[in-house]
């Protein structure tokens, strides 16, 4: 090898590691059995994109929150190449992993005296865009807070079928509740991807 | 210069250029004319630690919650190098930079029929630990959403005073509200860095 060569070789050699360095750490759906989602236990590092209390929705059958006494937190958050991809296009790109975390609310605690706050984790949800699946997303649930699935089954049939129904038909971008993350709102009016009448 | 000083000094440049890569991006404040902080536009991109609606104190004046009809949502945000930190140890670096945004609630929004979630930031401030600070934290308020200032100043005598006797007397870890994030709470009771009472 001549002395270019060597250099060029070696420099090669730190421009390959850099390389391999410089890539985004995959924040992607990981999967077992195929569509068994792993749970991301590292969601609470990703990007915060809304907060919701006791909210409910036309046509629930009134699970997931519990009542003016007891209303519960809602946080969403997505992996961050998929929130980069949002800011750039306003849409979702292909391995967008949604979690959505409830956490039972308290007043009255510590110094506060009126409003809530948020406490423990009741309940994790996702939800996955994946071309691999028919419908092109899948919905995941890991169970109570208190005793978490380490990996999760995407729901089917009945259990499913409402999700996507509400989604399909109210998701203001793709199947996606954008009209309740004002941030993100903002970025989709920019880009044009709000689906008609929102 | 020898080919394996040819070939060292290529690879030399390689892993220099490397490791600028794999350095974390700073993260901490930023100031001008030595204690004005600069907003830190990307901090939506910072670790959520917790929300809260029409939260208000004991003591407070009213300004922050604005009764039953019109809560405001709370949601605090932390830079990554410092929420890493609190992770590891339960307490905060110097450099650690909180920006708290206020946003509007509505409901009954899209298919939303209960409950609230959040619309516009109306207001937004920051709370920064320092050790040049002679009480080693300072306040900013970057003021309302609508026309936020791209530099602020730190809040002093008047203005400032009941923010640093109510986060002195009743933050549960240092200076900050762990009491009202639950997950940084869990992580303070397990590294025992909760204060006395909490």
């Amino acid at each position: 090898m001549t002395m270019r060569g060597l250099a060029l070789a070696a420099l090669g050699a730190g421009m390959l590691a850099c390389s391999a360095n410089a890539q985004p750490a995959p924040d992607g759906p990981v999967y077992e059995n195929g569509t068994d989602l792993v749970l991301p236990t590292n969601y609470r590092s990703w990007r915060f994109i809304g907060a919701g209390l006791g909210m409910t929705y036309d046509g629930e059958r009134g699970t997931q929150a519990t009542g003016p006494d007891n209303p519960r937190f809602t946080h969403a958050f997505v992996n961050p190449a998929a929130y980069d991809h949002f800011m750039r296009t306003g849409s979702w790109p292909d391995g967008t992993v949604f979690m959505l975390e409830f956490r039972a609310s308290q007043t009255e605690g510590s110094i506060n005296r009126a409003g809530r706050f948020a406490t423990q984790l009741t309940l994790l949800e996702a939800e996955v865009k994946d071309s691999r699946f028919p419908d092109g997303w899948a919905f995941y649930n890991f169970g109570p807070g208190s005793s978490l699935a380490r990996v999760a089954k995407p729901l089917a049939g009945a259990q499913v079928a409402s999700c996507v129904e509400c989604h399909s038909e109210h998701g203001a971008v793709e199947r996606t509740f954008v009209q309740f993350y004002p941030h993100l709102l903002e970025v989709a009016r920019e880009k044009g991807t709000l689906k008609p009448g929102h």
